[in-house]
């Protein structure tokens, strides 16, 4: 684990599990079958890194040449289909555990924009996608607005690290403390946002 | 007739027919205009092909190498808004053929993931992509959860026509027997779930 | 300005800043927040320039190559969040404005299908998915059934363009001829319908 790669790695683990059993709780609870709940829990945990590997066209995308992502949200999935109370109770450090995933995939989708050389907006873009879009596959098959477009600061704390990753790549950081610095932003303005209900604006007079 | 991929070229083509029309039906129920119902019709035949080459990275999709498919399905679906009482009369014949479309995407998507040199999960999801994603994104399109997500066994059955094609894959198997026994177990695992109205567990507690 | 490709730039900013402020605009009225509502705007925007992108594997897509689209459309949208009163009050100029990035778009789209050899079927495709699915997109996030499935002559509009600007291509017409009369055939279509109040036919008795 000395090397920084292993513990992205290992975050990366964390928020697929997170993300697969957000999305296969939503799945129990619109009452979908066993199999649908699995989709929705391999949908939200991987839909975002998908649809950033077809924007930069790297294919197959991700989860087709490691695998161990598909097998862990099929797992996850069905541990939540068996025992959803359980996940139920643990709202807390499901939002907890949902937040660390945010701040992973954002600043894993940032840095291969980076790699593929894309500029500022689509830097910040393509981990907003790889971040976000999971839970937005989620809720379009729910049925739903999608959450990110309504609730509390989720997506701005995306945009924050994400803004804060090039910057910190323009100015040459070493790439250890740029990931830290950056994943650890968006997962402080998730929580405080979270403990302090802290909502951006909206038009409440149209 | 007697080579083999001429007979799965002919049952791609009825299965197409078949799933131009289940998404043309339900354009002409949900009152779109004689142009959402050709949209709605392509969306369900080619869509779920579509994503398939998205995700493999085989551009442009396989519809736009052969347009034979995209004027198959916008014929069929013009036939079904000029006529949907005699398609809506046809219930069992349309889900006969339906399950036999199944049948015939899966085998099709499978098989190239397998060429692709996907793994046993990745070739299992490309086979159900093919052959589900079409119908999902009809349901998505007309403002529903996708039926593939609850209904009776659907996507299941093609997850066990995948699996099965990629085990006699491995196994050596030539391509001609692969191919019908797998697209066989998925055709008679969904006419057995109509038939005897089986379903996947779901959840009710909660 | 005396190059066509100037003048088909310039009508493609302008179509981007109409349907970013349109995207912005159901925002705003689906009480989204402000991060929401730019969301909306910039993939009712350049939504459809992506999705044909991607399907004609032209990566990463047009926006990511020239981020003045994204810069435009987050802008567009900040400004209809701060007065959308205003924008709701200029209905027939938005109107008009739509029109003419519907034709600007097709044009762009249909072009480009046609410079990767696409057919008949497939150019005509893409110039409406670029035209469309920007907007399509946008209904789907707001859990609406797209309008153009619903809505007077829109995509037919497009399609009529396409199939023009294809016949032109093939008969060889020179490209600011086709291009100017193919967009006019759209934004002409358009104007009629919302003028006239034509409809395709739709089915109400099933």
């Amino acid at each position: 684990m000395n090397n920084p790669m292993n513990i992205v790695y290992a975050l990366d683990l964390l928020g697929t599990a997170a993300f697969a059993a957000s999305g296969a709780l939503v799945g129990v609870r619109k009452r979908l079958d066993l199999l649908g709940v699995i989709v929705l829990g391999v949908v939200t945990a991987t839909g975002g890194g998908v649809v950033r590997d077809l924007m930069l066209n790297d294919a197959p995308p991700f989860c087709f040449k490691n695998e161990f992502y598909l097998y862990l949200s099929v797992g996850v999935a069905i541990i939540v289909f068996l025992a959803p109370a359980h996940f139920e109770r643990l709202r807390k450090e499901m939002l907890l555990l949902d937040a660390l995933g945010l701040g992973t995939f954002l600043v894993i989708g940032t840095s291969k924009a980076l790699a593929f050389k894309l500029g500022f907006m689509g830097s910040i873009l393509m981990g907003v996608v790889t971040a976000t879009c999971g839970g937005m596959l989620r809720d379009v098959l729910s049925n739903e607005i999608p959450l990110i477009l309504q609730r509390e600061i989720y997506a701005s704390a995306c945009v924050a690290g994400g803004a804060g990753l090039y910057l910190m790549h323009q100015a040459g950081f070493p790439e250890p403390v740029r990931l830290t610095v950056a994943a650890l932003l968006v997962i402080a303005i998730r929580v405080a946002a979270i403990l302090k209900g802290w909502q951006l604006p909206r038009r409440t007079d149209i």
